[in-house]
């Protein structure tokens, strides 16, 4: 990490908001995201309050000399292609970057005299997905979570035997991934008072948020060829924010046996900026350590050589503001904070686990942490679980509100950042989404 | 249906062996599929043993006049952008391509001259998967296949108390679907012996395969925009055979509580032919009655207008062949048949049901049926259930070899096809792959 030129806090930035006090955006973060303008989608780097376009970068040459794959990824919108190109592929593009936004090398004299071709504000851009994703994983990696669900659901038997053995995970739905600030329709579904049923149909009562970490693939591995845990993560591009939207009504009665489906999959938000490992150097944190009485994982789950920094040490925060917060000009509310440490298996094991069978994972798809939760109350990332499933309602300090489960209006916002001594604080943005009325067209 | 032209047995194609004895390809089929020749992907139909270029056809001046969407899509490979044009845009060619291939009409006669150009033999050309898929949906609606799975693992509870009253499904793996004849290698995953574990890390001693029928999108909805189910029909573009490859170990250990994810995402086999609804119209047979104890759907499942056909009859079979079979050059043998009319739900209910929530479905998405069991022990889809769990191997009468599930070197073939007075006989071609030795490298 020392010895990466990038993440120096010492380097100066040509674009002023870089230094701006709290920017989730510095000089040391350069993460990538597509933005649409003209048009076209792009490829950029969030800088400050700023968006590097990096095909104009290109195209105004100030990135000559890359490998012609990366340069011409640089083309294209989404970054699936960008992602195929390998995380070597991405570093060297970190890089260069770097040196282009430093306001003391001769790159970067010249881009800031070409500021006005290569930088946009923030504020101007629409932000799409990063990549178009091919397959969506979610996974259920917080121990915390599961236990928490579980004794809701099997008071006998709150963690499964598997759970501490096998990552947990299942496909989700690719077609429902959306941008932040996308609003998100509240679901009709069946529904059913008592576990046995009857059901009936109509909008979901218990709507939900899941704080998760997701990681984009880059790279990949051929269907039929595993990829071991010490390779896993030259497979990861880096790590966005998820909304994994739950309608838990739809969930409790539809789950048995198959696992959630249309609980889940009629909207997931990721938010737009995607942090690079690269980005993430100073702040890994040792993996989750196993308790005397649990088990060591089987050979292939077992980080023999990286399990001092196989954590990622990222601040994680659920704020809410209501209808009625913004009626009466009130800002968000924060619900929980916790940190992405106390998953049970890193993003490495989840991972290789993954490709362990010979799934072939493909640049740009999405590997979701699952609900991260801590162990303690205010660290819990669903209402589900925050309200204890709607025994303990959470009151709202600013408007005397109270909720079990979300109502319509209100919007979640994820935030996550990372801090470290010696290192400078670095930001992943926000993934916002509003909960909107269901169609009342629909109930015919 | 007695006025579609496009399905007269009286018919005559100007491709000889449209007419042979027991082709699954007559010109009442004209399945539509997606095969690689001179380095491209070409969309192209089924017809006797040739296969019909409809690129080449466009660009010969057969097909003028189609709308502008159509004729472009006709120059792409993968059947998406043809599905996207719509499920009426199909029925048009279907129109145009029967007259094309007919020997009494002077497009016909044309194209016969013309045949050179827009026929290649079908044994000459590889067949691709008729689609990029961009998310691949299974479901779970044998009630026979649930009730025997259930009835070995769950034996006081064999079918969940939601079975009947919600279409049970979940997410497959997109990335890992393979066109016909692509080999399969055994997984490597997590085996347990005893429900609460402890597991090891090996090959999979439990591979079985999955007979079902998939469906893919044409058309598709926006996100937030459900699918009424007298439109559901209009939403597919036609139906294809599924080898869902399983790993029973895998799966009995890690499927609880979200559902299979290794045990089934590493190999999912697709036919080529999609043949369209059009095709299967003489086909239809009354969906699956209620019995006096069972409950209604709830309305937004219930077909007030086509319940008398809402059913497709498809007889489904399952043929093995084993190594030592090859060897000695015996063919295959039929290990169950069965029709796919005995399904809980109907292919209308399961697309309306998944756009239920206003989960999007974009063209070219699959969905398929989950395993195809009958009520009979002839009929049943799987291994695991023709062998119950290995409690009663499979003897094969050719070699006297015993199967409680598929050994390496076992190639499993997929048929269906439909017949019903009045009409010519209709086929699906073959769904084929050969179950391979592990990748002993893995175990280290």
């Amino acid at each position: 990490m020392a010895t990466d030129p990038t993440l120096d806090p010492a380097l100066r930035c040509w674009v002023p908001s870089a230094h701006a006090e709290g920017t989730d955006f510095p000089i040391q973060n350069l993460p990538l995201g597509c933005f649409v303008a003209d048009g076209a989608a792009h490829v950029g780097v969030a800088i400050g309050d700023q968006v590097l376009d990096l095909r104009a970068a290109r195209d105004g040459g100030h990135l000559d000399g890359l490998p012609a794959a990366t340069a011409e990824a640089l083309g294209q919108g989404p970054l699936n292609a960008l992602f195929a190109c390998g995380r070597a592929a991405l570093t060297a593009l970190r890089g260069r970057v770097s040196v282009l936004l430093r306001a003391d090398t001769p790159a970067g004299v010249r881009g800031q005299g070409d500021a006005a071709r290569l930088l946009r504000p923030m504020r101007e851009v629409t932000m799409q997905l990063p990549c178009a994703v091919g397959d969506y994983t979610d996974f259920y990696a917080s121990i915390d979570h599961a236990t928490n669900v579980g004794s809701m659901f099997r008071p006998d038997q709150p963690l499964l035997p598997n759970y501490r053995h096998v990552p947990i995970g299942y496909h989700g739905r690719s077609s429902s991934l959306i941008p932040t600030g996308t609003p998100v329709r509240r679901p009709h579904g069946q529904l059913a008072a008592r576990p046995e049923g009857p059901p009936t149909f109509g909008a979901s009562a218990r709507m939900d948020y899941e704080l998760e970490v997701g990681a984009f693939i880059a790279g990949g591995n051929p269907l039929g060829t595993p990829i071991p845990l010490r390779e896993a993560e030259g497979h990861i591009a880096g790590l966005v924010l998820v909304n994994d939207w739950s309608a838990r009504d739809i969930q409790s009665w539809e789950y048995q046996p198959l696992g959630p489906f249309l609980a889940k999959n009629f909207a997931t938000t990721v938010s737009p900026w995607v942090v690079t490992l690269d980005a993430l150097a100073p702040f890994r944190a040792p993996a989750r350590a196993r308790a005397a009485d649990e088990p060591a994982p089987l050979p292939y789950l077992q980080d023999r050589g990286n399990a001092a920094a196989g954590a990622v040490g990222i601040t994680l925060e659920v704020w809410l503001r209501t209808a009625s917060m913004r009626a009466r000009g009130v800002g968000p509310e924060r619900l929980s904070h916790g940190g992405f440490t106390t998953m049970y298996w890193t993003l490495a094991q989840l991972l290789a686990h993954h490709a362990s069978n010979g799934c072939n994972l493909r640049p740009g798809d999405l590997l979701a942490s699952g609900t991260v939760s801590g162990p303690e109350r205010t660290s819990r990332g669903c209402l589900l679980e925050l309200a204890w499933r709607g025994a303990e309602p959470v009151t709202l300090a600013s408007t005397g509100e109270t909720r079990s489960f979300l109502a319509d209006g209100d919007e979640v916002i994820l935030r996550g950042w990372c801090e470290a001594p010696g290192a400078v604080r670095i930001g992943f943005g926000e993934c916002r989404g509003m909960l909107v009325a269901a169609d009342p067209g629909e109930e015919a």
